[in-house]
């Protein structure tokens, strides 16, 4: 206890603890050496076109981040990317859930690595930003295709939109085909609207289907049949294979239905088990003949423009949209505007009118 | 000729002709007192909820003109009649050219003002603003309709875009049912998107069809069928009847496929012969079981809330597009940068950012 006379202040402090002579300075000087390392957009080009998976990595994840200055280090590379890309067959396969899908893409990707390629796998879900990752967020379930030199497999982005996570993997797409994947194949699952939007960023959209129990047609989703230009009856194999002809006669005969397609392209069906590796050939085949049709026809460049210019119009007005919403004058008042239009005490066009002049 | 002295400038002017004293004073008096004499706002809706006929079409034209004092004038007509609105059944109808929409329309109606009902007709087609008027445009096509007192018919708005056309229609059944329709029937044709639009502004959707020959469920567009609250065969009468029942049968099976109505509703076929007049009163039975079911329920009062709503967001989206594509700016850049993105000299993602800048 001191016995010095005491007007001390309530504010006295106490003096610090000095500094602890136990932190490394070199660690230090090293940690924030690395930091400062992060690669600049120049050097991920380089890497990306000298086929290094890393810098296609990283370059991702620039594309997925929501932070302003990754995003336009993001445009920049793809911007000096894009004279590399294009370069490539755009394939997108979709089903519903348990219809095979990473099995499927496990031996079709293994087998085109097989014969040589480069094989990109992407994903567009947007439900994964709800669940944290649902398809392809499990790597282990390629196990056999992650571990191939030719092959990168990328989970589906996260995001609060379909249009945010479409637009990153669109994105991807240029980066990995600058990166030399000459075979990008984009996964999607069966629900909700995310088949449209990856039918609109694919040359070929292949549709995965069981021979399952009952009516055939029924339950599939309408609009998907008639974007396919493939649909391959999977699991063709032990007692399932008269059932899966069956299926395969069935689902000819409504794709005689719709209309001839602007690629003059004739949809096929064909039954395949990804599980015996049996069919996958055939799959691959069509692929090719129908990039030779299309290329002798010049559907394919036709096509690629006017995907291109769709995702410009559709960014667009996606972006119009959020900068609406997103307006704190609009978010302020809309919804009181959507319970007045509700209850017809105001318009819906007299309504809009007023939380346009907001802007 | 003038013997006097001529230093006559180049821009001598001759002398004008007096005014000819033959125009009647009093018939320009009158012709301006009758400019003037434009109904106010008030003047429209009093008429309107008069039930007086003239003022309703005053104020349709008020609603479809492109003069913005109008426009103004057409929105405060409509929040005044907002609240005499509403007490009606909205019906739409559709069917391909040639399944006799007319004749049906004639029929139903003159069924319907017999029962003392008010029947307002409508229509959506944008492609009358190329044409000039093809549906509903002729009005002697429903020749004893149109003198009928308890009828009102007025053909399609005209417009740029399906949903400028629709909004016209929309804001016209506001007027027409504060004018005491009580049956609102919404006639549009089986092409394009007006189906859409058409279903989103009616309680019951009504598709009519033919027992043509072929398969029938052919060549029907898909999402048409699934709108669908009835399907009623046409022309079922002399040798049209059996076909007509075999057609119904497929129709039947083909809208089992289909999963349940957020009304409950379980979607009928029935047979109907609009030249015989047989079968129209089983349609408007049918509607009004619709009616009684959805009310109970609880369907209808929200279905038009989700409606309300529907067309307040729809609007809004529509009004930032014009924006922007009218922008002077955005018009002198938008085909130099979608010419650089379907030739993947820029990406659509940066080109849409460089755009939207420009607003």
């Amino acid at each position: 206890m001191s016995s010095k006379p005491t007007h001390r202040s309530a504010l006295h402090e106490k003096d610090g603890v000095s500094q602890p002579n136990f932190i490394s300075k070199s660690s230090v000087a090293s940690i924030k050496k690395n930091r400062r390392k992060q690669p600049s957009v120049d050097e991920l080009v380089q890497g990306i076109l000298n086929q290094d998976k890393v810098a296609l990595s990283r370059a991702i994840t620039l594309v997925e981040s929501k932070n302003t200055t990754h995003l336009a280090k993001a445009t920049e590379i793809i911007e000096q990317c894009l004279p590399h890309a294009n370069k490539s067959i755009r394939i997108g396969i979709t089903g519903v859930p348990g219809v095979g899908k990473s099995t499927f893409i496990e031996a079709f990707g293994k087998y085109l690595t097989g014969l040589g390629k480069k094989v990109a796998v992407l994903a567009v879900d947007p439900s994964s930003s709800i669940s944290s990752g649902s398809i392809l967020g499990d790597k282990t379930r390629m196990e056999d295709l992650v571990k191939d030199e030719n092959a990168f497999i990328r989970p589906s982005a996260s995001g609060d939109s379909l249009g945010g996570v479409a637009r990153k993997t669109r994105e991807t797409i240029i980066l990995c085909e600058a990166c030399g994947f000459d075979t990008i194949v984009i996964e999607t699952v069966g629900v909700g609207q995310s088949e449209t939007a990856v039918h609109s960023m694919v040359d070929f959209f292949l549709l995965l289907k069981l021979a399952g129990a009952g009516d055939e047609l029924q339950g599939i989703k309408r609009g998907i049949i008639e974007m396919a230009d493939a649909i391959v009856i999977n699991k063709a194999d032990g007692d399932n294979v008269k059932r899966a002809q069956m299926a395969r006669t069935e689902f000819k005969r409504a794709l005689h239905l719709y209309p001839q397609k602007a690629s003059e392209w004739l949809p096929k069906v064909v039954t395949a088990s990804a599980l015996k590796q049996k069919g996958i050939d055939d799959v691959w085949q069509m692929i090719e003949a129908f990039r030779e049709s299309t290329k002798a026809n010049n559907y394919f460049e036709t096509h690629r423009k006017e995907q291109n210019r769709f995702w410009l119009l559709q960014t667009i007005e996606e972006r119009l949209k959020h900068n609406f919403y997103n307006n704190p004058d609009v978010k302020k008042q809309l919804d009181s505007y959507l319970n007045a239009t509700e209850n017809s005490t105001i318009s819906p066009f007299n309504a809009a009118q007023q939380l346009l002049k907001l802007l």
